[in-house]
């Protein structure tokens, strides 16, 4: 993460008391900060929440910040490819990927039956790795696998404890929180059969996760879910775009895309009780930023933190 | 529209005091009121904004309110089917709901060249009828033929007085407001370029109004036209609903989808005026309220009424 987002966001709360919509009044001595900038990189553990697609060719930024805060070349990474039916295939990809970046080690957990999940030799590198990193593909095969296993319980709780960094794109991103999407529709009015919610890994349980988020029209649905669930977090992150969070109740987005919050703090009305499963939700007072990189978001205090304008 | 929503807006704000979050607290005594129910129609004028696709074969509802409110069996409708490239046809289809419905004079304004707007008999027509309707096919097209010219004045004056009922669906509701999207794209992240915007027909000059909402993909296009016009409302329309006003502030909800408010009142950041044009949008703050049939919206005070939730 860029010293933006993180190191001067008292600043930058101080700055918003002077210029509380920099966008909308467009003075124009502000000018937005070229993104291209090289900054030094946090190398902060983290948990890492991936919307998929992310950039595995040229710039690599979301990969090689997992790569930095997983250790950088002294990271001993394992990849778990099991929400994939090609896990061979996608974990050699990213170890390919790793390797040319420099990590000192790396194996790929290809759990297929939940009995691997107490093999030793794989909880012993759970145990002593520095960084774990969760495919694609199906979120409800990747929690099948894991969920409530020995070795998913070490990885959650050195994660939760700042020990490693984990990170999960697409599916691996949807088990993030202690609900999980695990499917759904879009091109429909908001309605509770829109999508499909059951249980993910509990990894940072307020969070309600959606990926692909904008990529594949799924604002729908994720209000939908939250009309249902109001004690958690929205968090619908796009393509090439994370939400990486640092123990400290801070988001931080790093990528292409966006990352939009549905909190639903302050609602003060949903017809989700009383209504059949594909009659039109009505849902009152939802609160929604949309983030990009560098932007920030404090769970705890629920406010957004956006990015630095610079004094031209 | 039902008594529910309009008569007894304050005996509902007083049951919010009592309960809050009927959907969330769930209590079991509450019932969703049947929306089958046949309950008296008003016969006050409107300015109805309706999401295309309207059901023109069943139960009409959303037509025969337009119908109810022109008149009824009193209604001079005038049907203006100039944004269709086959003002004929859709014309027609038009002409032979109201007759059925026993309108008591139909004229099709088949508008094809501005200069038919002086036009002394269309004029008086637009004087004298009760109740106009544009039909869909493309806003740009629609605006280029009528935006200032003294037929479209009478029109917008005369629904302005609640002197008649005027409803657009589609492009016949994108024109509603002073301005107007005139096309754009989904599946991206909020940007610029995911949106076209120019000027309506200024009828409700306060709404940006989007139609075809939730069917379409719609959100992240409407949410960046509010980004880049704060001061407005973002008014998203899903098919065969209507937004209807009585031009007493009031938005009430017709028909089987949803209207999406984006109110940006609160505001408190966007990067619009830094970034280029396929940049993500930042947003912070947007209040966003989805209601459904029975619900209104309160322009001026910015709050949703939910619709009347039976004690059983």
């Amino acid at each position: 993460m860029s010293k933006n987002s993180v190191s001067t966001a008292v600043t930058k709360l101080l700055e918003r008391l002077f210029y509380p919509m920099p966008g909308i009044n467009a003075a124009p001595r502000l000018q937005y900060q070229s993104l291209g900038e090289e900054m030094p990189q946090s190398t902060k553990t983290a948990i890492m929440i991936i919307g998929g697609a992310e950039d595995k060719v040229h710039g690599r930024e979301i990969l090689h910040s997992f790569f930095v805060r997983s250790g950088a070349t002294d990271a001993q990474i394992a990849i778990i490819p099991s929400a994939s039916r090609e896990p061979a295939v996608i974990g050699e990809r990213y170890r390919e990927i790793f390797t040319e970046m420099g990590a000192k080690g790396i194996e790929i957990l290809d759990i297929q039956d939940r009995a691997q999940c107490e093999d030793p030799i794989l909880q012993s590198y759970a145990k002593s790795c520095t960084g774990v990193f969760m495919t694609g593909g199906d979120q409800l095969r990747l929690c099948g696998l894991l969920a409530d296993t020995p070795l998913m319980e070490f990885v959650r709780q050195r994660a939760q404890r700042g020990e490693i960094t984990l990170a999960g794109t697409s599916a691996g991103a949807a088990v993030m929180g202690h609900y999980m999407i695990a499917g759904g529709g879009s091109g429909e009015s908001p309605n509770r059969s829109l999508v499909d919610i059951t249980t993910g890994l509990g990894i940072i349980p307020e969070l309600l996760v959606d990926q692909h988020f904008h990529n594949r029209n799924r604002m729908a649905r994720l209000m939908s879910a939250i009309a249902g669930h109001p004690d958690r977090f929205g968090i619908g992150i796009d393509e090439d775009t994370c939400s990486l969070f640092e123990g400290d109740g801070l988001l931080q987005v790093i990528g292409k895309g966006t990352v939009t919050i549905i909190d639903p703090k302050e609602l003060t009305h949903t017809n989700w009780s009383h209504i059949g499963a594909t009659d039109p939700l009505s849902i009152g007072n939802l609160r929604i930023h949309i983030l990009v990189h560098g932007d920030c978001f404090n769970l705890h205090k629920r406010i957004p933190i956006h990015a630095h304008f610079d004094h031209a």
